[in-house]
């Protein structure tokens, strides 16, 4: 299906397509600085008649306005923006904030920030009600006690839907992470051997990692090796890599600020027909599903490619998660690659495509390889061979 | 002042030390299983007229029932235990999981919990307002439709107050941790050379953490050089090690779930009459707070007994955050230590003491300890010299 060919659907997406990129050409978004994404941000929020946003998330406030503290409160009205953090961040802010002004706050950035959006002269303000608390919105309204109804929760997630699509400096980030993963897996290769701990193998990745300018990982390295490669999330743990066995591999590297994520699976000595049956199984429901991405394609469809696949090989009981995953700032991000899921694929969305096969007690198998939407397509973002590989 | 002389302030305290030991000794309380962590919680549920509880947030899951996947959601009644979490952790869960039974639930964790308390006979669930998002709690309701009102904040955070306190055995791992950690910066010392990008000292201390079995780094490491040490969150980066100047290491390492973090500042070649000074008087502050750390103090007389320091030597404007916070399975906890703090120090809490001074754009200094509140003072946990050191 082609993502012209659909109508509907693409509603949604056809906006985040406008926004960023205002000839509605199907094509990768052009890069976009601060100034160009609080304006297609602004130009959102006026279509949906929103005077003012608070942003707390610190993805959202990074891609805004390039601050990357850990502490942020980003005020936005129609026409000013302003940066709330506290004093450790003085200096910093000011070197990477762009697109707002940098306020330090005495005590609370985020009730500062409420206090600025309250006297602004605007009636409501809006916040995403993903990434605030409970407790939270009681602070917020506590803020500012003369203003009742001024924070009203947000329909949709208007920062997120924008970081959807990468436009093409976020691509060259992101193809940069993810190549430096594939390095990294190919460096560690050689390392594998009966005996050696996982965390060790962790550790060596690791350290590559930040040899080759990784600013850390994505999340907690995953060495699941023998019948730990059973548990889809096993930490590196001090157990030792087996004689016969697989070992899976999962991890990703933060570069710049964008996330890298891959798996792959690999043998040490001779399997069973049952395991390498099972490795085959599990490569084609992957390739699959990555060559069912393509821009207009569902990510419920793209789960089925994969799903479909280990059905017909009588595995489907064992693939227990969802086939992927956005990826960009976070290292989960939308559009969730689930069985539900509606929402199609489009120019600029970067997935994981990663289906696997647990059978608990015994082994397990995943592979995963990052994907960007493309015009015609999908790009792989992590071109390492997903054969059979045997130690 | 000692904590048995002090009355009002001291009240939410005392049950908290109820609840870990019974007998009311004001020592270390003794080694809790999750059994009893969740007979402990009860007792608080009850006392407060709480039928029933849902957990979400994933180090209060870990701390009543030992599961450490990503995905969980734990319901209490004043007889039952459930933990829900998904399909990747099936194996995982029956594992970890002690004093609550697993379910593995369909579609989403934490609406089947949901359900499952709607129907376990109990009127009312209180949840958590600060781990629990707007958006969350709009699903727990529509999850439960028929049952308005059924969703109720919790006045005060009882699991966290329960893991305010550690127990025998959370302060043996939080030893075993800060000890690696103090162990890392000493091997570390010797790799501390002009020229050497910050990068590849992160990289160092990080590939001997996991050497050391560490499951992981408590947070991004700071390795912060030259004017860069002004940053109190400097993340390393690939600038190079100066010829003179300041590096500040703030890092921390995760063993067995529990975090570590210490910092320490040391300096390139000749320092100046003024470096010298400022190092001088964040290390006076510094033991100054550690000093001031006793049963019954509050935490804001121990940010003011560092404070105070450098208010004397006319620094108190260049240190521009608190003095520290608790730590254990979360690298911040509370309390919190700051000027504006009423929370009193109790036997068996954790805490960091780590004044700093920046100067923008020239040099900063940081000290940084973990320390153990005991029955008679405060015992550091991370012994590494403060002194002046200078490579």
């Amino acid at each position: 299906m082609n993502w012209r060919q659909t109508s509907g659907r693409l509603w949604r997406c056809r906006v985040a397509i406008r926004l960023v990129n205002p000839g509605l050409s199907p094509d990768i978004p052009e890069l976009m600085d601060n100034v160009r994404r609080l304006r297609a941000l602004r130009r959102q929020m006026k279509h949906q008649g929103i005077e003012s946003l608070l942003i707390t998330q610190l993805a959202d406030v990074r891609y805004l306005c390039g601050f990357t503290g850990s502490n942020a409160a980003l005020g936005i009205t129609a026409h000013r923006a302003v940066m709330f953090t506290d004093g450790r961040y003085t200096a910093q802010a000011r070197q990477e904030t762009s697109a707002a002004r940098v306020m330090i706050a005495a005590k609370s950035a985020r009730q500062e920030a409420c206090q600025w959006l309250a006297s602004s002269g605007v009636e409501h303000c809006a916040f995403d009600p993903e990434s605030t608390t409970v407790a939270e919105l009681a602070l917020y309204r506590k803020a500012v006690p003369g203003h009742r109804g001024f924070f009203q929760p947000l329909a949709e997630p208007l920062v997120r839907n924008l970081r959807l699509i990468k436009d093409s400096e976020e691509l060259r980030l992101m193809k940069q992470a993810a190549h430096l993963g594939v390095e990294l897996f190919l460096e560690l290769l050689p390392h594998l051997r009966p005996g050696v701990p996982e965390t060790t193998i962790a550790a060596q990745l690791e350290n590559n990692a930040r040899q080759h300018g990784a600013e850390g990982m994505s999340f907690a390295t995953i060495v699941a090796s023998g019948p730990r490669s059973a548990l889809p999330h096993g930490h590196a743990t001090a157990q030792r890599l087996p004689r016969k066995g697989f070992v899976t591999l999962d991890f990703g590297v933060i570069l710049k600020g964008y996330c890298s994520d891959m798996t792959r699976t690999v043998f040490l000595g001779q399997p069973t027909g049952r395991e390498r049956l099972t490795y085959d199984a599990v490569r084609e429901a992957q390739l699959a599903a990555v060559e069912a991405v393509k821009p207009g394609v569902s990510c419920g469809e793209v789960d089925e490619a994969a799903r479909s696949v280990l059905r017909k090989a009588g595995l489907a009981e064992y693939f227990t998660h969802s086939t992927g995953h956005g990826v960009g700032l976070e290292i989960h991000e939308a559009p969730r690659i689930a069985a539900d899921q509606s929402q199609s694929l489009l120019p600029g969305m970067v997935v994981t495509i990663e289906p696997g096969v647990y059978m608990e007690g015994q082994f397990g198998v995943r592979i995963e390889d990052m994907v960007a939407v493309t015009q015609k397509g999908g790009q792989v973002l992590t071109p390492a061979s997903t054969g059979w590989t045997q130690l």
